[in-house]
């Protein structure tokens, strides 16, 4: 039917609780874009949501279709849009921001405190449709692949991290390797990382996939790592940790790795507060350390772009899944597994 | 006698134990210099010496000459010298750097993993004469007085934490009230940074000099400072922290009166490891956090030549006791009770 | 009448060729908001524009209001505003940025290639109301006097200049005292610049107003200036020069006094090419050189905003000039004469 | 003889006039060590020597050996060296800068005013034996092949300059095709810069090597470069701009080809001073303008090392020529017909 469109439903707030059902197709408001969705792609948020843990319970009001990682097609503009043309081929930073605090009037917008997020405060991607602020959308080069214009927001977090540090010819860790890790180790091999040093846990499906994407030395979070580093490091130590693991024990880990003078750039998400050496491990080691939070908008998808249709960096063993829109559910499973790369819906 | 000359002894591994005595006048070795010291200042590192504490026991050897904080005359030039005079005007860089490691060779010897310290590994300044190695010897500009020239090696600490900041029309708040705390108010002050908010602990004493280095509100711990900040700051909060208490509670309370993106610049030592919502706090908001050690080789050490000469500095309140060289265990005690900013000692 | 207002129009392509007239009062239209104008300070490009110069010929279709310094009330909202509220007392950045270009997308719109500016390319603030896009609204602190409010958009370029280069403790030379380099004179006093050396040319008037904001040493571009800052400098030269007088002789002549490693921040506009001695003056100096254009939206007028209400910056002998808006014509003749710091006018 | 060597001697003040002949073999002072070279490579400067151009006549004072790039093994210590040990395999920095200096003090070594130059100021490595102070000697990987260590001094160049640039994802020019330019793209392509743009003159042999480097597009300066840039990035221009080939239309064509807020990082040395529009290309664009000179010391070494020992960088093609030691003024002609990239000599 005209006004109808398939999606992927959030309907209660309960575990699971997600179906692929028929819903009014959305009308762009002022200001907004229709987008046509042709593959979106599940991002750990998603499995939050879908695994309704105390974040999705505090945040998430069902119904709600989820969705972040999408590329698609302009279908119809909204009153007031300026620059987006029906027919183009896009992909839409997730975070919608307010545009007037002080975060949004500096360059800082990836960090308004106000921000509401596309498929967790309002209906995503999950979905044939799509409204989206014209503000966020990004016009996608014509030759970039469909499934690497859908992941550019998680690779947005691992553009935002890599370049916080600087990397070519420097000797790095990456701790955890989900979608976001394994994606700055390809980012950290084709910008020349010297050494590039990958701390997994025990998903050996995921250790192998580093290695595939460019990781010099897989390793794991019970090995002697300070021995090994220093050996391998010459006796310097790593200039720069990047923590994507949300582990406690791998921040601390990685702080101990960490030369005097290094960089700690953390992107990962704890459940709790925990225990830090400042003193010994920050303060007397001069680190610097980073609270990276979302995608520079949009420098970084500026930057991302350019990357991605270099044809200097292999991303593609990432994309380990594929669907169709209609085996949404079983996407899901394997994404609740941990056993693959990033996993994408074809929406036609 | 002309071998001879006065020092003050910590003579053994106990709490005091420290002498005024004759001792053999000191011999520059082989790249030194020896001065002949006019004036010297006592350190909070010196207090912990004296108190004898745990990092004292695990660090000091006695015999031991301690101060690294002084200025004075050179008298004699050891072999190998090649730029430093007799009769130069002089104070030094406490921190002896291996000058071989990454960190040396980079820049970035202020966090040699090699270094000595003037005073605390090695003999130092509390003593009519000193030698130290001619890379470590700041020859002052003439018109510097003579209190300004002795406080440098802390001052230094302040100028770069505040230097690790943007604070020129911004935001900042100062935690912890000794004397690099005083001092950092005073060099925030002098570079107009729009509202500086200084949190003490109880000491009065300490916080009527805030007041009078420059802040605009000196604020207690105990405070309401969230929502006195909140509001001082039409909503934004301050854009920098500056740590210099090595109090837990501060540090926590820092992170939540920073805005997003803001920076926390970290000079406190803490006595222990202790609990950080890393998530909330750092991470999601977007923060960078420095961990500050030393002056910057030599770097911090021009930049405060020029400002201590330029007379837009306003640092003389923070001397507020001077004593005779020969009345060292009084200005100790002093030194202890906390009511105080920096005291003096004079060698003539 | 109520639909009509005074305002000072430029009615011909030819020099003056500006009426006090009564012209219709605009309307906002939408995105825009319509200011009462309280005080509007004329600006060297207004002067341009008066005396009809080459590029007021290419640039500029009479008639037109001109005028983009000021301040103000919001009268009235038009449609699709979001936060500005009648009432709010404003000022506004003149640069009208596209929101869409690579610069506009990346927190360089200060630099939109697209750009209009209000005054010059549309109807400004020579007049009793001006229509502004909301976008360009600065909301001012309630505190920040009139005066003060209405010279933002120039002391931007200040603010611009000086805070890309590193000013505190350091040796700054200053070419050009016109306003704004008078007003980066005073900025650099207030951040606490060791030594600031101020190089004009002819005019004595502006050569007294540099030493009263705070030069510490004012000069004829006729002078020995390497002699006399090699002295002054201990022999180092100076860290940064800011080349603000338009002039090749200042600019080559600033290249000569800069030190190895310093950085020249150009806001000069040059009627013509002229030649450099890169090689010497540059390269082998290992010089960086910095363009500045405009202000950064929004970040300066943040700084501006906490600069001006901080009570460390004195700007206020800047203002030697006042007139009511109905002499307009005679405080152009004022601006015209360069006797002058800036000339402000009041509505009411 | 045991106290002879074979060296490359520049005998007189005159074109050509250098003879291989035997000498004294070098003592190591105080501070130096003595290295037995097994490799050098020719530099650009070394054919200016040879040449006996107006820098060389104003510089060089005969007899001199020429050579500062090298690798080699120590051979034996002078007296007061700290570190480094007979057998190290090392490389050497040319630079040797005084220690004393604002720029030496503050990590900026590289530009020292005071430097002396290895193979132009003193003896230097077109010998068996070349004496280095150790301050200067590089200890190299053990797995770092010979060719690859012995050019690491003009490497440093292109590594200095990339390096002040933001590569990863952007647009690049290079224009001047020798050794260093050569060397950059190399670096460009390892780096993932997203499209390369090389700008040669008429030597096509090292246009060929540009697109074995990594060049995307390898361009003529007398191609339409404006309109063909324009084309390739999507209207937006480049975002860096390095100037490598020493030539003022290059250096202009360069500016108008970047994008407003771009970069120009300029290593290029130009004959003479020449006409510059700084208002319209540098001004009003807001560019930054980077003179480059040297290495930064010891930083891009480091840097170099885990660039070179990475297997991401591929350098190898840019060695065109090898020579034993004896046929030095063979290799010298090769050097001055253009049609090669480095050109080195064993030594053994």
């Amino acid at each position: 039917m005209a006004g109808e469109m398939l999606a992927a439903v959030k309907t209660d707030p309960a575990p699971g609780a997600t179906k692929m059902m028929n819903v009014s197709k959305p009308k762009p408001g002022p200001g907004e874009v229709l987008v046509k969705v042709r593959i979106a792609s599940i991002c750990g948020t998603d499995v939050h949501i879908y695994k309704w843990d105390d974040w999705a319970k505090a945040r998430i009001k069902p119904p709600l279709i989820q969705g972040h990682e999408f590329a698609g097609e302009v279908a119809e503009l909204g009153d007031n849009t300026t620059h987006v043309q029906v027919g183009d081929y896009v992909s839409a930073e997730g975070h919608v921001a307010c545009g007037t605090c002080y975060q949004c009037r500096t360059g800082q917008s990836h960090i308004c405190p106000n921000v509401h997020i596309i498929g967790v405060d309002r209906d995503g991607a999950f979905a044939e449709y799509v409204a989206v602020p014209e503000e966020n959308i990004i016009i996608n080069p014509a030759n970039l692949p469909l499934e690497m214009a859908s992941i550019q927001d998680p690779f947005g977090n691992s553009v935002q991290t890599v370049f916080s540090a600087d990397a070519p010819g420097n000797f790095i860790a990456v701790f955890g390797l989900g979608p976001t890790g394994l994606m700055s180790i390809a980012l950290l091999r084709a910008v020349a990382a010297s050494k590039i040093f990958a701390i997994g846990h025990v998903n050996e499906y995921r250790m192998e996939l580093a290695k595939k994407l460019g990781a010099d030395h897989v390793l794991k979070a019970s090995d002697d790592l300070e021995s090994m580093v220093l050996r391998e490091t010459g006796g310097r130590m790593v200039d720069h940790v990047l923590e994507m693991s949300g582990s406690p024990e791998a921040f601390n880990q990685g702080l101990k790795i960490l030369r005097p003078g290094g960089g700690m750039h953390v992107l990962g998400i704890y459940a709790d507060p925990f225990v830090v050496d400042v003193s010994s491990d920050i303060v007397t080691k001069g680190i610097e350390l980073y609270g990276i939070h979302g995608r520079r908008m949009y420098g970084d998808w500026y930057r991302m772009a350019g990357l991605l249709t270099s044809g200097k960096l292999n991303l593609k063993p990432i994309i380990t899944h594929r669907f169709p829109f209609e085996q949404f559910l079983e996407a899901m499973e394997v994404m609740k597994s941990g056993n693959c790369g990033k996993v994408v819906l074809f929406m036609e």
